[in-house]
């Protein structure tokens, strides 16, 4: 049986604490989400001027699997539904789908809505109606529905009755304060799906239950889950599609997005990252802790007998297996990785090269580097694993000075002062920039773009920083660098006890991923 | 009905990759654990001396609440139970209970452990008899008893007979791969409590599912529930006793720990703190976020009526209501926030000091500050609103040197020279560290404490920075600084083109933060 995915994480995920995502992150994150095929996209809220032109700028986007949906609520209440502003600018956005929330429960109808039964059911009606008229797909979030139907299971009824009458393609039984337990949220399903298809589930994880809940949902009929990467949300988050896409498809055999699964891991990290959130590595199915052993034994039983300690197969979700303390754990995973890199190569799991790669990672990651997101500086460790880095140039000096005259204004400055050796040949120079990464980044482009003129193609497009642990700025950093020619993007890693080292590990690990890439091309 | 609590922090918790207690560290998670009020505290295993020697170091501890456990497990195949080592080391422990594990999956006796069935049940056996004949009392942990029931449900049944017969006072049912689903631990434990009482339950959370899988064996007649503070645990985690504990108290009406709830928050942060894990501020019911609101329509409907969007009060738990300001936020809602933050100030919505801070606010975040998380960031803007900000020292002057003499050693620096003013005293002063910005904050403190010695109580313990948008190093960062005094956290932001002056920002608010609200309470 097919159940569709929803995702939220643009929408509900962003009212999370803390979430933010840019355009260039929610267009990146849409990307992301379809190629993963899931059903539908909610690429937010439409409130204003801005919310709208950022749906207008998806105006054309091909996506592949999913639609686009916009979030927008019912028509204030006695308002007409064609008079009612955010209806109108949902309208006007250029995506398939619309979603309107609307109550489903009596007491927040009358007390907080201070509207009549009838006047919230109209709403609903004249809303939906509306906007179908408008040619969208109409999704209706039946707000908190589990607390309306305790409350008057008949109103919460009529509210899903309107909905579909009203022509909605799909009803979703939201529980939005998420204190409901799943026995509950499977019986009152049941109740639902008794008597209308195409039921949707909406759970949030206020009683750390929010999986478990649509699980039980589905099991009693609901065809449609909506959640977000990682369970990002208000509050204690929503239901966490990286949990329930492989519980619904790979336990309970549901069909959900097939074999695009296996990117699953690689998809919760791209979305983490572009919310600029730490990556929970407990998280289950995809943290890089779900299919870690620590202790001995469970190591021993788990190479003998993978099913005595590990519930389902990592690489099925594109995850790993990892031992803390065996250094022979992910061998074959790299040895994959260098016959994907150099694939004239002849390579055994023996070989020395793979070793001394897979010796290499294993060291840098315990110091903290991670290269999941950082292909540039894992092709370069691999280079030098097969003994053919090529060093483009070797720093002799780097100075910077900060000076702030005026910390109330915002122009201040650092200058860097670099010497670097290309071959024989040393070169001396100087760059200002807007604090010290910035500064160095001007200093060495100027120095190498005598040498290598290609340089002046190259520019960064981010720069993240993370403290690794929890002694702060004197802890470990990693510095996060991605730039492009303008053709493509590559991304580098840095990580030590100073900013500025781990700076400029990523920056240099940029600049001669580039060169050494121009020159295999060249 | 009575459930018992048995948590498993400093022996399951501990498998957690990154977790590690001291011996100190464990005698205070001990008396945390204890004024709780949970049951049963199980303190580690006894592997060697060392771990031996830790126990030793509890002979005679009072508690209030709770019995101390050892972990062990049942004597090796073949060896009498009298002559294991471990089994001996176990029952020397000054404690009165001990856990003995042993297997309960057909599949793992034969292929894993390379044992017959009647020999398992035969170290189940003496393993337990042995211990309690030294007079502990004993728990069975019937481990992978899920997986085993499926796969042979009679000698699943046999191997909790044995250890009961053998004088066992409770057997624990164990998810130990975490892949069960509620509906399948429910069905299983209600087909063991049909024959036993003494029933316990330990869960891990691979499936994001350990807390339910734990309420559905407690519906099914379960009497004991084991798991950790926070879920701390190998792999995914175990079941969350921050979350179990109110779902069963609260929810379902059980007796666990009864008023003592009331500190469940603070004793998962100083479990946390113990761990030295940052701490989820998501999680359910503990959680910073747990009951915080973003959204504008929440805000006013929580107001109004608390259970439209609170499953729960928050003082139960030993938590608090919290709403978050961002520039999507109703002058409302900021007038709420101001009135929180002066409860002795009279204002109304159109009072000059509520519009100015609003127009900060939103001219502020227009630039890209972001004070939904940066909470002492808000609170001296709305002390500069009401113009009662106070002005503890200027910046006269401040310069930072980075000297990168070998960037391939891990050992550089920057040195900062800073010059402030405190009302007509003037000083200088300089301070160094692992790049600029930890070089600033020693400066600053350095010069600082020597006027406000206090300032030595504080520290930083996160440190973030992200670019804006996207032309990286030369756009804006932000800079997100959390601090604490060992009492309390507070969260300051700010934002630049250049990184420096964006940590200058939240540098200064922190420290002024500080000092503002010293002087409140002093």
């Amino acid at each position: 049986m097919k159940i569709e995915i929803f995702d939220t994480t643009l929408r509900d995920g962003e009212q999370g604490v803390g979430v933010e995502f840019s355009a260039d992150d929610k267009r990146r994150v849409i990307h992301a989400l379809d190629a993963l095929g899931v059903n539908y996209i909610e690429a937010g809220m439409i409130t204003d001027e801005t919310s709208a032109a950022f749906f207008d700028s998806l105006a054309g986007m091909r996506l592949e699997n999913a639609k686009l949906a916009v979030f927008t609520q019912t028509a204030k209440v006695g308002s007409a539904a064609e008079d009612d502003r955010l209806l109108r600018l949902a309208a006007a956005a250029p995506v398939p789908c619309a979603v309107v929330f609307g109550k489903a429960w009596l007491y927040q109808v009358t007390d907080v809505l201070g509207a009549s039964a009838e006047e919230n059911l109209r709403l609903i009606r004249e809303s939906i109606s509306y906007l179908v008229q408008q040619g969208k797909e109409v999704i209706f979030d039946a707000e908190h529905f589990f607390d309306g139907y305790a409350d008057s299971p008949e109103y919460a009824m009529q509210t899903v009755e309107a909905a579909f009458e009203a022509g909605a393609s799909r009803v979703v039984l939201c529980d939005t304060n998420g204190g409901m337990l799943p026995d509950v949220v499977g019986l009152v399903t049941g109740a639902v799906t008794a008597e209308f298809d195409r039921i949707g589930i909406h759970c949030h994880n206020d009683m750390g239950m929010a999986e478990a809940c649509s699980v039980a949902a589905v099991l009693s009929g609901a065809s449609q889950v909506q959640g977000t990467i990682s369970g990002i949300g208000e509050r204690c988050g929503n239901a966490n599609l990286n949990t329930l896409i492989p519980v619904l498809q790979c336990k309970l055999g549901f069909d959900c997005i097939r074999d695009r699964i296996s990117v699953l891991t690689a998809t919760a990290r791209a979305v983490n990252d572009a919310a600029n959130l730490s990556f929970d590595e407990s998280e289950p199915f995809v943290g890089g802790y779900a299919f870690t052993h620590k202790a001995g034994t469970h190591i021993d039983g788990v190479k003998k007998h993978p099913r005595s300690f590990e519930h389902i197969e990592p690489e099925v979700v594109g995850n790993a297996r990892n031992t803390v303390i065996s250094g022979l754990s992910g061998r074959a995973a790299i040895l994959d990785k260098m016959r994907l890199c150099f694939p004239d190569a002849a390579f055994s799991k023996e070989d020395p090269r793979v070793i001394r790669a897979t010796a290499m990672i294993r060291e840098r990651e315990a110091d903290g580097f991670d290269y999941e997101d950082a292909g540039a500086s894992l092709a370069l460790l691999m280079d030098e694993a097969m003994e053919k880095r090529e060093r483009y140039f070797r720093l002799l000096e780097l100075k910077v000075l900060v000076d702030e005259r005026d910390t109330e204004a915002n122009a201040s400055s650092a200058a860097a002062v670099i010497k670097i050796a290309v071959g024989e040949r040393e070169y001396l120079t100087a760059g200002e920039g807007n604090g010290p990464v910035n500064a160095i980044d001007e200093a060495l482009r100027r120095a190498l773009t005598r040498f290598y003129p290609e340089i002046a193609d190259m520019h960064l497009t981010d720069y993240r920083v993370r403290v690794l642990d929890s002694r702060a700025t004197a802890s470990s950093v990693r510095v996060a660098i991605e730039s492009t020619d303008g053709k493509s993007v590559w991304r580098t890693v840095g990580v030590s006890s100073d900013v500025i080292h781990a700076s400029w590990q990523a920056l240099r690990d940029s600049v001669e991923y580039m060169l050494s890439r121009a020159k295999e091309n060249g």
